[in-house]
């Protein structure tokens, strides 16, 4: 299940509005397929296993992050193509919470004579799905606040200059991030000053996220949409409003990469679920511009709170991630 | 020599104006005497060691952090009690920049027909010197600045509530820190508004830090020297100037705990030698107070610049310790 959840991984960003699913067949203790969830959330973690397993396949064992769907889609249900192939057995992390599986994926696998038993590795296969299950659940996208700034928090001098305040690997590692999320966005007044790429580049050809602008005016030029950047979604108004916009349109995982206007209104909502910190070893002064605006916190118990999850330098910077304290957003990923 | 250094760090803070010296006698593959110097700088290391061993010194070897001294000052030199003692080979870590050391510690044990080493572990030596090394090369003391503040680098709310942003575990490692130097400061405005207790607290009896207000205006009621409290010195005027005459009063590490008017201030005078950070789960937006005050950085390239050491989960928070980059702080701590 190690291996299987390390395989949904792959799948990140990637199969929105599809859970990123890992599957892997076991006979006689050897491997014999391993699948995830493919660009756009097809084929399926299941079918890929199974293709590559063939024959192998009978008798065999399955690991799956997620329990196989039940319903009848664009493809054949998953659950049917494991009783199918001879499957004998299998391991499921989690059961599937969109209502159209719900445990019926469980169900058919154990009519048809296959052993099911579900809920092994559950708390990672959680905290791996928490985009799918936000969306599922909560009706919003996973939100990840990305912020890199100098060891005081400010994200450009009193003028505007902001490249760069981290260096390149730190920098290569925003572009991961990216990559593991299916679309990012950034508020009106940061598109306009920096004209960010909001693209994903180093890792080959990938599916690009969507461009989040959260703005009322006129867009900038930006790069029209192709192979390098994704399509351009411009949102306005009320944060919760627009993020259930998004869920609705099957997002699950955002990444907001600032200004400090959009920053403080995203988290004065209570929508920030993980914030990712990139500290620089520099110090800008009051006068430079702050990561994050007013946020007209009045006590110290009213501000958001985040604990520590990971820490780690990336390369002259350091990198740190906080996951959200409160119930709503830990509710979808224990 | 490894062990020697850690018994050398148990005086930082505690024996300025001299420097925290360490010393291990061996005979026979046998420690026979352990030695540091002692509060106030007196004893020194070697007499503490040579008193443990007695008559085991003869025909020992040392191993010392640093020069043994070779001037008469108000104890007789310890070149010459290491030579009385019989002491038959010395390992020493770096010669003693004070010019009345200086190579005469050294040269006075081979005259004796004792045998010298000096420079081993001489990089780790003088990281651990780099107080009394600064004193002594650069005229003024080492200078630490800890700013403990929100993940967008606010130390209180705007109506000026701080207690507390960290949690205890990082409250308590800020009284370790306040030991390892022999003096702490904070600004007039801070003084007045938090009326801090500036000691050491939960560390039995220990020398405390000498209390430095930087004010030109009266300070406020702090409880007065005693067992529990260092002497209170005020402050003002250009930083370089109050740098070199604490240098001059034998000052030799200085932790500054802000707040942001003279953080800026030092930092702007390159008079910083490490951050060390404590940042806390929680973010408190631009209208809240900022841990350094404003700095005219026009220019990214203008910013101080510091490299990252060491970083580390303390409780619920994350402690970060940088090193200043320039040349003129790191001369000292090579």
């Amino acid at each position: 299940m190690a291996h299987a959840l390390r395989l949904a991984r792959r799948g990140l960003g990637n199969v929105w509005p599809n859970p990123a699913v890992g599957c892997v067949l076991i006979r006689d203790a050897h491997v014999v397929g391993r699948g995830w969830t493919q660009p756009g959330g097809r084929p399926h973690a299941e079918r890929m296993a199974l293709d590559q397993a063939g024959e192998a396949s009978r008798g065999a064992t399955a690991y799956v992050t997620l329990e196989p769907c039940a319903h009848h889609g664009r493809t054949p249900p998953c659950a049917e193509a494991l009783i199918k192939a001879g499957v004998s057995r299998v391991f499921s992390a989690m059961t599937d919470p969109d209502p159209r599986v719900s445990g019926r994926g469980h169900t058919m696998l154990q009519e048809a004579g296959v052993a099911v038993q579900a809920g092994l590795r559950e708390r990672e296969a959680r905290a791996l799905q928490c985009g799918f299950l936000s969306r599922v659940n909560r009706g919003r996208p996973w939100l990840t606040l990305k912020l890199a700034a100098s060891f005081d928090g400010r994200i450009a001098t009193a003028s505007g200059e902001s490249q760069w305040i981290t260096g390149p690997r730190a920098r290569a590692h925003v572009h991961a991030l990216r990559l593991s999320h299916d679309a990012v966005m950034v508020g009106g007044g940061t598109a306009r000053a920096d004209r960010p790429s909001l693209n994903v580049r180093g890792f080959g050809p990938v599916r690009q996220p969507v461009r989040l602008i959260v703005s009322t005016q006129p867009l900038p030029d930006l790069p029209a949409e192709g192979p390098d950047y994704g399509p351009i979604w411009q949102l306005s108004g009320d944060p919760g409003a627009f993020m259930a916009d998004l869920a609705a349109r099957g997002v699950t995982r955002v990444l907001c990469e600032g200004g400090g206007v959009l920053a403080a209104a995203l988290l004065r909502a209570g929508l920030v679920d993980e914030l990712v910190g990139y500290t620089a070893g520099l110090v800008m002064g009051a006068d430079a511009r702050p990561s994050v605006g007013p946020m007209t916190v009045a006590a110290l118990a009213d501000a958001p709170r985040f604990r520590l999850i990971e820490s780690r330098r990336i390369g002259g910077d350091l990198m740190h991630r906080w996951r959200a304290t409160d119930q709503t957003a830990t509710s979808a990923a224990p």
